[in-house]
Formats: C-alpha cells, structure tokens, sequence
C-alpha cells in the first residue's frame, strides 16, 4: 500500500531532494502496477527480496536512494514465526549485504520502515526515542532487529541508512491486510464506504496515528534529509496524532453523521484486545520534528485526507 | 575463558538452583579442557555454532539449561563483518531455531552473555535498563539482536530465556584476546606477573567492570532465577564497579607497589581511544541488584579475586 503511494508521489514530483529522478524500480512479493504519467523509466519486478540473488538483481541500476518497505506484517509474522524472520529479517540482511557487496564506494540512501511496534509495555506517559525497543510481537522484534543492522552498516560506511518507525497508518485504503491493527483503519474506510465495520476493542483505547499522505512525506524527506544531523542515532519514531477510539468515532461522525456511526459494530475480539493492550500510546518525536517531520494534528484531519486522497478512488458504494 | 571458569564452577557446585547436574555438555569452537573431579559426565565437542546440524547435536542430550557464551570478540567482529554476523547472529539463531525445532514441550533455560556494548554514545549520566541499545560497534549490533531474538523466543514460549549484559571482565586472565578492551586486565595482569604492559588511552577514563568470578556468578544467577519476575524484559545489564583508570592504577599500588605500576607504559593509540570514547561509563543496575545479581564494590576487591582465583594458576613468573 505505502508502496504503491510512494511510488505515485515520487512519479509526481519527478524529483527527489531537488535532483530530478532518471530511473524507478519496483521491486515487490506481488506484481505491482507501474504508476502511469512518469517522466522517468519505472521497471516493476516480482521477488522475494529474502530469495538469493533478488536483491542483487534490484541493484543492478546502482539506485541512489532505496526505499526498503518490504515485510510480511504483523499478524503473519506473528502465527508463521519462520516466514517472518525469513523476510523482515534475512531479506533486510541480503539487502544490505547485496549493497556492501558492489563496491566501489557505491553507498546508497537507504530508507527503512521500521514501526513504533519495536517498543512494549511498561510504556513511559510519551515514548522518546533513547527509550528501549521491547517488542511485544515478532514484527516487532525484526523491525527493531533491521534498525540495529540498518546503524551499523552505516556507522561502517557501507549504507547511508535512515529507519523511520512509522506509527500506525490512517485511514488505511482497500481491503484489510492482516496486521492485527486493521480496525483502527476499517472503523473509519468501511462506514464511509457504506459497510459495516467490526470494533474488537474498547473506545478508550489509545494509538498513534499518521495519514498514509504523512507516512510517504516521511519516506521521502528521509530520502533527503542531511544524515550527518542524525549523529550516532539511524532510527527515530515519526510524528504523529495520539487518539483514542471514541475521538476516531466523534471524528467519524463529523463527516459522516449518526449514519456512518451505526455501522460499527462492537464486537470484542480477546485476542486482539490483548495484542492491542501492549501497544504504545504516545511519543515524545521533539527530534524527529526539529529535523522537519510532519504528521496531522487531528484526527478530522486524517479523514479529511482519506477522503481527499481515497474516496474518490474507491471502487464501491459511497454513501458520500 | 568465562566457559571455563563457569563449567569449573559448576563441577565444584556439583547442583544447579539445588538440583544436582546429572551431565555437562561443554561446545566450543577451539577444543575445550574437560574440568576434572566431575561427579558427573562431562563431553566436550569441537563444533562451529554457526555451522548447520552444530546446535542440534549439542541439543541430543536435551540440557535443562544452555549457556550461550560463544561469540566473535568485538575487535575480531569489527575487523571481519561476515564472521561476526555469521557467528553471532547466526549461531545464535541457529541454536534457538534447533531449541524450538525439539518439540514436545521442550523449553529450556537459555543464558545469554550479552554486553554493555549494546550501549553507545550519547550516554545519560546512569544507563539505566529502559535505555535504548545503539551500538558502536558490529559486536554490540550482533549482541544487541541476540537480545531481541532471544526476548522474543521467550515471549513465543519457545525457550526460558535472559540476557544478562556483562560489564568488561577485569582482571582476565592469560593472554590477550582480540578485545579492544583487553588494557583494562593487561594494565593490572602483567605488572603483577613482572612484565610491562601498555595503556593505550588516558587515566582518565572511566568504565564498567566486574570480576570472572562475578561473572560466572551473573550466569549461574541467572540459570536458576524465576524468569516469571522479568516481566516482558529478559535482559538486563549486571552490577558492576564504575571506576577510572587511575583507580584502577590506584589499587594496583596498593598490591604491587610503585614496582608494579612503573611496568605500565603509556603509549596513546588514537584507534583505541576512538574506540573506548564510545563506551557506557555508568548503569543504573538497580533491577538486577533487586533480583540479586551481585559484583564488586572496589577495584581493590577485583584486584583481590584476581589474586585468589589466577596466581596460583598463572604459569610465568611473578613478582609476589
């Protein structure tokens, strides 16, 4: 998803960091659709970035900035422990590995999507960035693996690397993936297109959230940041709104009336109510917006860009 | 030299946590002495941890409990990356992955020596155990991730894990490993044995020590803990003595006299000093010392161990 939304944004700017882009590559598990309208070559290509040789094969352009988003998500790394390491851990690796191994002074920019899922409960009131990574899930446990191969390769020169921990993204467009946050999304997508949603949890719980509009914004001014600025420190939690259930709720009702807000059904979910309960509720991103990140300040401000950057491309019923 | 010192300690317990050893299976990438006076089997075997099939036939026996020493010192880990990562990640890996692969409920104890090198520089004036790891070097990296897999392992039910983050041993014996840290015994070492021996950085700097004794004492703590009290966090970073270098010439004096310490020949060397520019100075240890994890109060005392425990065994001359 964030993917294929970076991948539009990039197309139209045609340029990154004031460098105008010559050539795009799109590397993903599934065939991905080749953004339209670029004023540059894009090639997309199917792999598995954990497969020998597929990260070999994606460098052959010798890319100077790689956006580095693939990963099985939450829920499947958490109930297939092998495919989970096998991708967000050994596929990061080859990656870094294939890079170190061209030589020649190639050292690429390399953008990591890490997620707050590194850190767990006992949570400070606002989670600062020297604060322990302490992951409560095995996506987690990668994401935090990744960042911490992602800084030495850069400490040793090989990379020029940045992770951004990315909060939770919404309101998440299309179908649910399986990653065990998907009402926080669905809650807000499904009544706005007219369908009932489900809600596992309680409305006093609390989450960090960002619009996918603010994640690819961080993506790409990660691409062009002046790393020297980051000192010994290659992963910072990204911006982003604190809310809790109810407020998405009062927010949804804003747009979409009582209407929309019948069409949540509460239904709750043990399990997911227990995953949820060890999941951050607040950052302290001083550094990261000192260094120019942006998120939303509202929660109506998230849904005002899902319907900006989404409705209209929604394939099903409105009942806008 | 800590796998040594610990399979000797517990053929002198003859028990582990009040229950007897029945047999001690010792694996190393070098050949390893058998302790004698075992009241117990002991099998030593040759194997590289790294290497497929290694864990799983260490495993045959089924241990109760697992000491995962083994590991590229940092200066060998900064020198040869693939080694490092190879030995490190991937035999830690491995030998969790074969734990798991046992099935039928078995979950052992698994005592993991990390490091303070997990920690790096900016530092708070005490690192306490909710601070964030960010290595300064690929050891550190190697440990740091050992952590993640191991608490995550643990979370999974899969193993009984802890990490416990040895502050630099002191005084070591025999002869230097590749340890960039190695000056901290030798300083103290090689006076007491009538030889000279270099201090490569300032008197002023200061770092985190514990004894061998300590150390082994921090592993067989940490085998017969109740890891129920860790909480979510399965490492923590052990007691330790915080002291300078002119302490620790200080206590010197005090043993060997101004004879002794003339043998210290200062001679700067920038890379290490580089290096050791990097490292924690301070811990906030107050959950380990809760738990009863127990180190010195004086280098006088680390001084003291060193004495009683090596002396006698230390093969060259000696100035006492």
């Amino acid at each position: 998803m964030l993917g294929g939304k970076l991948a539009s944004r990039l197309v139209q700017d045609g340029a990154l960091g004031g460098s105008a882009i010559s050539q795009m590559s799109l590397l993903d598990a599934a065939p991905s659709v080749s953004p339209s309208d670029a004023t540059f070559a894009v090639d997309t290509r199917v792999a598995d970035i954990s497969e020998p040789g597929a990260a070999e094969a994606a460098l052959a352009t010798r890319p100077d900035v790689i956006f580095h988003l693939a990963a099985v998500v939450s829920g499947e790394a958490e109930a297939d422990l092998d495919k989970g390491y096998r991708v967000n851990l050994d596929g990061t690796r080859r990656l870094l590995d294939a890079i170190r191994t061209v030589g020649g002074g190639y050292r690429p920019r390399v953008v990591f999507s890490s997620s707050i899922a590194v850190f767990g409960p006992p949570f400070p009131d606002a989670i600062g960035d020297e604060h322990a990574p302490a992951p409560r899930t095995s996506y987690g446990a990668q994401k935090a693996i990744g960042e911490l191969i992602l800084a030495d390769y850069s400490r040793r020169g090989l990379i020029d690397g940045m992770a951004v921990r990315l909060p939770t993204i919404c309101v998440r467009p299309g179908t649910p993936n399986r990653a065990a946050s998907g009402f926080f999304s669905s809650i807000i997508r499904e009544p706005l297109n007219g369908r009932e949603a489900i809600l596992p949890v309680s409305e006093n719980v609390r989450h960090w959230f960002a619009s996918p509009r603010a994640a690819v914004g961080f993506l790409v001014h990660a691409a062009t940041l002046e790393t020297s600025v980051l000192g010994e420190r290659r992963s910072l939690t990204m911006p982003g709104l604190s809310a809790t259930v109810a407020e998405q709720i009062a927010a949804l009702r804003e747009v979409g009336g009582e209407e929309a807000v019948r069409l949540i059904r509460h239904e709750p979910d043990e399990t997911i109510m227990r995953i949820v309960d060890g999941w951050p509720r607040n950052f302290d991103t001083r550094r990261a917006l000192e260094l120019g990140f942006r998120a939303e300040a509202s929660f109506d401000e998230i849904i005002r860009i899902y319907l900006e950057d989404e409705l209209g491309t929604e394939t099903r019923e409105t009942t806008l």
